[in-house]
């Protein structure tokens, strides 16, 4: 039950990093809504390798075939099923890797847990499985777009480069404008030449991405366990390598004191609000109107171009080095996942609320 | 099927703060566990108000009546109904606050999203529903104590104070020796001299719980949507007043690049183990047989005794201040709330990963 | 997970027959509902034992406590937490039937998956449960009469005794002018008579539930897997001693060709609607409009007041007899919970309907 | 999410009757277990259309492609994806009935609930959905076949043509040997004719499958929402056309007293068992040793080759006469759909009942 996301609007994914391809079934869909093939497309082209020098130089164009659920442009209301083919699966040689548990990747616990693995590219635990999760979120983005909710997503941190502001005074505008991802755009390109020379390295970095949500009606969340933060923590810290999670002020408001850190309500012109937003658009589990954002941690990617002690199938002490072409920092390639995920909570959400009267 | 939490082991939770009392019906315990009466009055009393100088004054002893699912001292595998009573649920007069939305706390939201609301004490979105949680924790403990895993947390940060060892620097038998539930007792002193100075001032004050889970068997853990820290974190952000959650390095982990976060497994004695714990027990979403932590942030309490502006149910302008008895600072008491959602999610997964093979 | 009904309306239930109580959880009933407190009472009843002499002689009148969730006579959108306490609970000695197998009940399955069990009056899988099922079925009523739906089941069979009309052939009003709550009262008053007889003869007798609900709004119903009918199966096969289930013309329509059987639909006034209605009211397992109806065969009681032969816990060969007031037949009183059970499945799936377009 | 079936092991399914082709993620299936690709394409060959004369003369060979999860040829614990690509997807011209509701399909009840549907052969409505089931079916009868679990089903009654005696009376292994899937081989004749008549009329004709499961271990089932026998007849009803589901001795049992339909215990030779089986293996929701055997009756197929009243989307009255290829009964291809319903039931049931006990 594990491989499906969601309650009401739910994904079921499959597929591994080197099998056949990353799929999945979309169901609970809601019916009637135009369906943009170019905007998950254009999503994909957020996520996919290659698509700038600091990711990896694996260059997958990754397209996405449609199997059911659309009908003359629209969702039907009936399961949306898609795949995005692998390609070149059988290319690679796995000999030096299938009996060795590579350092801080999920080889040795799938191998206790299952008994067996896929040891190509990191199987099911690759993170080519988030592919599934794009092309879900992207029509999450759709359903969401057509009630005013708007989500953005942006490189916040990568290593010891940060953006020390809030997000309120960024452009998001300026977002793509950089292959970090990071709407400064000068913080943007100290970003860039630091992955840039992480990779020379062969090393590996992590960061932060933060992700906003405009447009979020009031009443979203369900107490005590279905939480709407709750929920977004749960979608963050599925994604692979995602380490923290933090809403409103998060670990930052721990030094100040309830009367600095409450929200105190005030009547704008007819209408109720915050005057400031340390909430960070959650109160009790249940959004209030305000802006909902939250940061996200993700760690080093595991795989890094240098020799490594581990140990084999056996137990036995050795050493590996991978090879290849490799992300050298997640940090760009996160921000539509992080996207993806949201959208895909808000919308569940959304409907789930429709339930709470008659 | 939001008052519900876990899937083959699960607690639906019901009560409201100044309502008859606060139950629950635990299923999917397993059979035939020995129920120790005294350990679940314990972890309760662990939780309850007026405990120390620095909870609140207000003295609850909470008592557990369980109503079903025990027979002759052991579980029977058939849902474990249970019920603490309030008391003095009708002894104050609620009508200063049931026409105002109090900042920060969960009215405004609650009144939106259902149209009515319990407002005696905050109703369900008081956190005396976390008793619920502490009575099916306990018996989670109970459970998997018997099969050699043991969970503690301890206050790590207050305000400005914090712990700044690693968890395996400090002597866990000591954290019940300071109301700040901190096992290095200096900062518990210094920890509880401040909260008591916050509590003076009619203020509150966050802080952080760490938690440790030892001896978990390698294996529990599903991908890619129930990854084993994606449910603690869910399970978490669940509690009142959560606001950020990390596990392993965390956020502080950033600035360091893979080669310095990588666990490199060697063979220790017959037994392969990593070198490093930065992943904190988890890797690729399963846990790898090495300790499990992780961090809680919570924040000041919302009620403080100080005047506020908010409005009022017809969005007027107008101001409050809470009266009575409330706590400077949730996290002696959170200590055993994080214990028990620890414990409730990795039963669970423990139950579920039963039936990865056949 | 499995003594929790319903997706978003769910109840959970606990309790057993001879423990403190039978009670549960309800979670996700509508806010805002004016409950009412006669009208539960009043189904439960309708349930209760000794209320004829054609049930069992066991006097209980069972009282509903609510504990949470309902607020100045509404629902608040809470979790419901409710109990009916247990009386007499230990008047009973059990050493005669703890070591044996009763025939036909749950004694010996539920000793061989769980390893333990509460041998008392049946423990948990007594008829006793209902009691949770007819409260939750109760608040289902009132919000679904809110809506226009009715919900109506009588007895249909009796042992040999049986009606031979149509639902539409009889008069609903009548149901309850005989303890059979058959609206045939000619018919009512044979299988009184021979329920009596066949109390005397210490043995038992099954019979059929018929249930029809109107008013239902066009639409209820999620393919594939959570057909409208295939809910409504489930629901009635959950009942104690259930066996059988059919909606529309069922096992009757298996002679008839499909040029019989179909459903023609027409314009009536400006409303389309079908001429006939084999198909229950529910096409490609969703809710057309129509009347939907459906029978429930309930077997004999397992419990009979003669001499039985049957084996021990130790796997020894023996006999056993039943002392006690046990019902003849379940029928007059499966009938409450019959709708009860149809009442909840409606109303959570007029719920989630709700989800079906943004 | 209500195209998933199960709960540990879990199909979500997709596809339309004629859209690219029908397919589905199955989760939750043992790691370890070796695929026989043989006998998941052999038993879609049970399914399809064209396999004899008294089914439709569509010939549709329906190749199955799992697309993750197996590696190696053994299953991975990893979702199983799959999909059977439809062939000549656009190849008629549904003009004629777009604008049609036609009488007893789901054409009515999917416009008005969505809004939107596909009209192309019935769309996601189509009992080529049943595919997926029969894919997934395969796979648990796989894992089953190793834990000595076998599921047999076969066609006992065609119209007025039916099997008089009990299941054990007849020689499986003469299933196959017929086109209707009868055992006893001259009913199955009469059975063949019957329909070849009602065939060649235009017209069509329901029946009943009845199913056997043996050697499914006690223990099996949940109490109390989770019963055995209501999840299979829960499994039943979700089969297109199903309209009436029995166990054990069903309705057959109302004429009988409790003294004759218990079914004693008694010692054989050192195994405890039932002298009887009217129960059908199910005691109480859960499995207790005995053969589990019940019933499902499937109604006339509602496409008649003769013209009916009808409205059109309008609500205008017409009519209309179904043109093509249609099956004149659906009981022989229902025969592998309900072992495959029946099978996946039980690997789930199976598979939670492993976490019963610690």
């Amino acid at each position: 039950m594990f491989n499906s996301f969601g309650n009401i609007f739910r994904l079921s994914s499959f597929g591994e990093s080197h099998g056949k391809g990353i799929g999945g079934v979309i169901d609970g869909f809601p019916s009637g809504i135009k369906i943009d093939l170019d905007f998950v497309q254009k999503e994909l082209d957020r996520r996919r390798p290659g698509q700038s020098k600091i990711t990896t130089d694996r260059d997958e164009s990754d397209k996405v075939e449609f199997l059911s659920g659309i009908f003359q442009g629209k969702s039907t209301g009936s399961p949306i099923g898609f795949i995005v083919w692998n390609k070149n699966q059988q290319s690679k040689d796995y000999e030096n890797i299938k009996n060795i548990f590579r350092p801080s990747h999920a080889d040795y616990t799938y191998q206790l847990k299952y008994g067996i693995r896929d040891y190509r590219g990191g199987g099911r635990s690759s993170a080519r499985e988030t592919i599934s999760r794009v092309v879900a979120g992207a029509l999450a983005k759709m359903a969401l777009h057509q009630i005013g909710i708007n989500i953005t997503a942006y490189t916040s941190q990568v290593g010891h480069i940060r953006l020390d502001e809030d997000y309120s005074k960024y452009d998001f505008s300026k977002i793509e404008d950089t292959p970090a991802r990071c709407p400064d755009l000068e913080k943007g390109k100290e970003m860039v030449d630091y992955i840039a020379q992480i990779k020379e390295e062969g090393d590996t970095i992590g960061g932060v991405v933060t992700c906003v949500i405009k447009g979020c009606p009031i009443g979203l969340g369900q107490p005590v366990f279905g939480k709407l933060h709750a929920a977004l923590g749960n979608a963050m810290m599925s994604i692979n390598a995602a380490k923290a999670f933090e809403y409103g002020d998060g670990f930052k408001g721990l030094k100040q004191k309830g009367s600095e850190q409450n929200d105190v309500f005030y009547n704008h012109d007819g209408v109720i609000e915050t005057k400031t937003n340390h909430s960070g658009g959650v109160q009790g589990g249940i959004s209030n109107g305000e802006d909902i954002y939250f940061r996200v941690a993700f760690k080093p990617v595991a795989t890094i171009l240098m020799e490594q002690h581990t140990v084999n199938i056996n137990g036995v002490d050795t050493t590996m080095k991978a090879k290849g072409r490799h992300d050298p920092c997640v940090l760009p390639r996160a921000v539509p996942i992080v996207e993806a995920m949201a959208a895909m909570t808000i919308l569940d959400y959304y409907l789930i609320d429709k339930t709470t009267q008659l």
